[in-house]
């Protein structure tokens, strides 16, 4: 005997989700059906939304049902004149949540990998080249994976802004805050030391 | 800056899902969005379908879209004289892997738990009653899980059963195969020893 056509089509929907296997898809096609059906209705119905609302931002290439995100539709971002070019829209969440940055983004949504045959024109950086000659801007922050693709992007895009005169900038590598010495790996070690501050 | 109400809508629904928290939950939400929206769209339609079409069968409590689940519409399976009662849909699927079993089965759908407000009447007990009466049934195997809750429930079944004159066995517990001996507890190794069989 094998679950009813309905049961075994969900357990199979569900392992479309990143991490989701076999077993996992089975708990929860179970845990939804038996204790919590109004919130799988509502997961459905924000899936729907979600998957035919969600556009990329005109500007920034974020993630956003809108024209233009809530950064690139806020007129003070541009006035610190800093564009930050990240990989992904976690990205922007993450150096939004230091609090410390005021500018606006670039979502590359990936980074250049020619093996998988992601070059320039997939990266939409065209678009970057036409924002990086519309505005004044005064710093370009790379903040890509520090990566073997990640740097190539970075380099590709520093490349790029040189050519309409901005300052380039990438973000510092080194052990982390809490970390131990001991246990950083070489390379981020060697960063580290490359990317030393004078004390003041 | 937060995410786009859709995303944050999204990201808050995909917590309904067992074992799933913020970080899965927009680690899920972006890779659907960046690789697998048809994969996500699907998803929103299985999980409407099943959410609203998916009930419990009349005889045995399964899940099944359908009046009767594939089990209790072949006749042949009651021919085998034996009813299984086990507490999940799951249980169900495991016991018909192994190929041993062809009779029925009854699902409670959880077991008996005064402390959470779960007695007989939550566990559609009277309809156990009915199917119990109904059918000239050879033998009850009790397959509820060996934990304090499930050896309760599977004690207020027996009790049911023996009112019905029909022969009530449990399953067997004990040191399971491919175990060693030194590692497993106590309680298990009990059962093992008090059910031990005669080699013939």
């Amino acid at each position: 005997m094998e679950f009813s056509p309905l049961l075994r089509e969900l357990i199979q929907a569900l392992r479309c989700l990143p991490g989701v296997g076999g077993k996992s898809a089975t708990r929860m096609a179970f845990h939804l059906l038996e204790r919590d059906r109004e919130g799988g209705l509502k997961l459905a119905g924000q899936l729907k939304a979600a998957m035919e609302g969600i556009q990329h931002c005109q500007d920034c290439r974020t993630f956003t049902e809108e024209e233009k995100c809530g950064i690139c539709a806020n007129p003070r971002r541009l006035e610190a004149g800093q564009l930050c070019v990240v990989e992904t829209p976690g990205d922007v969440m993450a150096i939004e949540q230091t609090g410390l940055f005021a500018g606006r983004y670039f979502v590359l949504m990936g980074h250049l990998s020619p093996l998988d045959g992601i070059g320039p024109a997939e990266l939409d950086l065209d678009k970057l080249d036409v924002l990086l000659g519309r505005e004044p801007w005064g710093e370009l922050i790379l903040a890509t994976n520090p990566t073997v693709e990640g740097d190539a992007t970075a380099h590709y895009v520093a490349q790029m802004a040189r050519r309409h005169h901005i300052k380039v900038s990438r973000i510092a590598h080194g052990v982390p805050v809490g970390g131990e010495l001991e246990f950083v790996d070489g390379t981020t070690l060697s960063h580290s030391f490359s990317g030393r501050q004078p004390l003041v």
